[in-house]
């Protein structure tokens, strides 16, 4: 064999190294800087391609029971007291131990705490004593649509997807409401959703949906996760975007800047509302895009249909799409990732994706992606045929001619009378108990009894409807012998009539 | 071969006998007595079993053609001029005939074009002059009601389907608000469209909706019909039935009295509205009914969804539904036409299922007849699996493998780098223009040019959707030899991820 007949296995550890962007001279490390501590998930990505390529040897998904054990976990403080059960559980990382009074402090992610739950409660508590102005109100509804669609047009579609390309006004745009949305900077937070769809619904999705709806919303960033779930993403393409890389540097002040002293700035300066603004403009518009951008971990993996594909937990619908801005389209997104919609119909929500056409239309976007109409139709076919398979399984659609015992005619003729038996198709039928049922009368039925009714069934007489052929099979009891069965009598019937131009196909 | 092993061929003469109920000693005439005569179709029924069994072998239905000729005829008056060119156009019957301005007349069923055109007309125009008072609408409200649904419910699932059987109290009271209805006696209706289901879409259709929609509403009663057409259905169930023919017999009489003596003398005698129970109660009452049925041949054959069979006109729609008594699941029903039932999910609207649910509650109807939920669910599959069929025959699924060309090793290694081809399962991929598409990144693909990477792209770097499996296979070129080449990708993945265990299944 010469050398140019040899066949290269694609290496799988050098691959995955360039998928993890751990190839690189300089591994960055994605969770470096206030902007990705910000979230707390350096353990997770400390991991090298050699692992993750080991990582596949071992069971990586959750049996039924483990992902019920870990929901009991998440819910039950009970069990923090089954702990002096274990001898070694100190041994274990701290994800890995049951909750007790002792120790649930080192459970939690102090950090984010404060960022999602203490600051937006303080917030909604200082609301109830001080009414919001009009003007503030409309400033913070403005900052909500403006940092939920850096979120979601930038963060999401723009840079963890590719789906588009971004001109530089926008990118800064993006990165400085983005910051304001509290939820990470573009590096980290593009990462984490890179592997969220690399690893759907296994251990190494960070929002793992099995896990249950609250996992997915909060409690994941919450808690401090298993480091063994460690899992990378290649985001080289944006540590090469310098404004991903400014944002990442210098998010703490951007973050501040953008989600508290510009609202509180500009209501205090032009309507001399600074409480107000810091309040709504602040807190509580942070609080209601932080939620929101949680929904499509959480509610998009939670309710609706799935006419992609069944097999993972993505789900599209409308509910989720509004208060997402658009991005409730889950099972699609999923399936066709890069495309820079998420809903296809013009009746469905999507703003995000109506955003992008407008930028794009101002020569403010270009390259935007779509999947082939072909590739849609396909994955819609694909599913709504296995629907179809299953239903298929789960009816009676009468026995197989080729089980069915071959009788002679002088079987036939001597039992026919008497139990109730017509030839059709070459195929015997016992029609006993339907003879009462017939719609069209019992008469021609008994008349048929014990002789050869195809044509008369298929068109001579009256040319039954698929229902009655499907009736027909389901009342077979024998074949009778050299008379050439054929259990499409579906298609005998068509034939018949085409034979006869008894139907004619109207269009 | 003795006389036992005979096999006999069911004698079509003698069964379209039976099924046109020609073969009794005295065959009676549909429309005979005033009941029948009313709507005037008695050429239509005078056949004979031969006749029936030999038209099968002529051209039974229209071609696009004769189609557009017909309605042609029907809408376009300028037709008639050229009657004089046809020599022998008198030798045609009248039906044949174009209409001119000396055969119009002919043309026309006078009788039936007072009783639904004339009549509502004057009683329209009067309830011009004269508003109606409240008990007086609440009167025509009631009687509206019990017409509409005696004509759904009696006539049409009772009677003409069969679909239950009623007690002798619901006969006497679906027979007299039936007569009211003006629609013919239940002996003449249940005839025609016994026919009607028998013969759906030929024109041995009485409504033959292919014939357009004021065809099917209303021109085909109005106009004289072509004796060709002529057909026949069994009736002999309804002539056994006493109330059926006391209803028969004495017809003129209870419709005069339904139809306008009834409302008219109780609005008189109990509130002094005599002119308004006749005009409302008695006029408008019975043209809102007519319009109503004539909907079910019309509106039911021409708006709405076809989830059982396509190849027939009947369609279901709530809209028709809503003006029908639930008349309106029509697709269901011409398939499934013995179902005591229209509409199977209880937030459609079918008010004469209810009415006869209650009736069976109470004991006045028995043996409420469906079919089964096996048998209804295959006609759905069935029409679900023929749409899908058509979907896939119009999508790009990639060349078949047995249709590609065999490369040598030796071929895919000097060609690869250049032309950008990846192994995968087999089968080689030209993925060059893809790379840059890619949602994975570019150096992945990159990195797997000229190489085997079924294991990488099927889970041992990334799992890929079912989308990327469709692209993929749209990208073949070639089978690699002695490469065991497997065109089924999702089967392959979904082993190598069941080894893997990385992914299972949920629930
Ligand atoms: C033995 C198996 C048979 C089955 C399962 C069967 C089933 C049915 C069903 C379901 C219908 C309702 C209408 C439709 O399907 O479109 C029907 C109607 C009818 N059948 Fe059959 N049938 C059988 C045999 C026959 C035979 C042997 C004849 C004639 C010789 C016959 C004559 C008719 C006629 C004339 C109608 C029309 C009723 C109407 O729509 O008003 N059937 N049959
Ligand atoms: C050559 C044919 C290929 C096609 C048609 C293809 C197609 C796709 C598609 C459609 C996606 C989007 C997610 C999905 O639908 O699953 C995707 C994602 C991905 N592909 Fe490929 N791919 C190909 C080759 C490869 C190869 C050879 C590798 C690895 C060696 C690879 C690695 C990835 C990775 C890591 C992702 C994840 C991106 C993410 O979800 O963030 N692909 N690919
Ligand atoms: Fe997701
Ligand atoms: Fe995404
Ligand atoms: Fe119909
Ligand atoms: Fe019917």
């Amino acid at each position: 064999m010469s050398g140019s007949e040899k066949l290269e296995i694609a290496d799988l550890t050098a691959l995955n190294a360039i998928a993890a962007g751990s190839n690189k001279k300089n591994p960055r490390i994605v969770a470096a800087g206030i902007g990705g501590k910000l979230m707390g998930t350096k353990s997770l990505v400390t991991v090298t391609a050699e692992q993750l390529t080991e990582d596949l040897k071992h069971n990586n998904s959750l049996s039924q029971e483990q992902k019920n054990k870990i929901i009991q976990d998440v819910k039950d403080a009970k069990v923090a007291n089954e702990v002096k059960k274990t001898e070694d559980a100190t041994k274990l990382h701290i994800s890995e131990q049951p909750w007790t009074l002792n120790n649930w402090y080192k459970h939690v992610n102090w950090l984010n705490f404060v960022l999602v739950i203490a600051i937006p409660s303080y917030g909604l508590f200082q609301a109830f004593q001080y009414p919001p102005c009009l003007k503030t109100l409309v400033l913070a509804f403005v900052l909500y649509a403006f940092s939920g669609l850096s979120i979601t047009a930038g963060y999401h579609r723009g840079w963890a997807h590719k789906a588009y390309e971004m001109s530089t006004p926008v990118k800064w745009f993006f990165a400085l409401f983005g910051a304001g949305a509290i939820q990470g900077s573009v590096k980290w937070w593009a990462h984490g959703h890179r592997v969220h769809h690399r690893y759907t619904d296994t251990n190494k999705d960070p929002y793992d949906a099995r896990k249950g709806f609250m996992y997915s919303h909060l409690t994941w960033m919450l808690t401090i996760p298993n480091p063994k779930h460690r899992a990378r993403a290649d985001i080289s393409d944006l540590i090469a975007d310098p404004v991903v890389k400014f944002q990442h540097t210098h998010y703490m002040a951007l973050l501040l800047l953008m989600a508290f002293i510009v609202p509180t700035v500009t209501a205090g300066l032009f309507w001399g509302d600074y409480w107000g603004g810091f309040i709504y403009g602040g807190i509580l518009k942070t609080f209601v895009i932080q939620q929101a951008t949680f929904c499509v971990n959480s509610l998009a993996h939670w309710i609706g249909k799935q006419p992609f594909d069944d097999r993972r937990t993505p789900r599209d619908h409308a509910l989720t799409a509004l208060v997402t801005f658009g991005e409730g389209y889950h099972n699609f997104h999923h399936e066709f990732p890069s495309d820079y919609r998420n809903a296809l119909k013009w009746y469905q929500y999507d703003p995000t994706k109506v955003t992008i056409y407008v930028l794009s239309k101002l020569g403010l976007a270009h390259n935007l992606r779509t999947f082939s109409q072909n590739a849609i139709d396909q994955g819609r076919f694909q599913q709504q045929q296995k629907m179809l398979d299953k239903m298929r399984t789960n009816l009676q659609w009468g026995q197989q001619v080729s089980e069915l015992p071959v009788w002679d005619r002088e079987e036939f003729n001597t039992r026919a009378k008497k139990e109730g038996l017509i030839l059709i198709s070459g195929i015997i039928h016992n029609v006993k108990t339907f003879i009462k049922e017939h719609p069209g009368g019992q008469a021609v039925v008994r008349a048929s009894l014990g002789k050869d009714a195809s044509e008369a069934f298929n068109g001579a007489v009256y040319a039954h409807s698929n229902a009655a052929h499907n009736l027909l099979a389901n009342m077979r009891v024998a074949v009778l012998r050299d008379s050439n069965p054929n259990n499409n009598t579906f298609a005998v019937q068509q034939q018949y009539l085409d034979d006869h131009a008894i139907y004619k196909k109207l269009s």
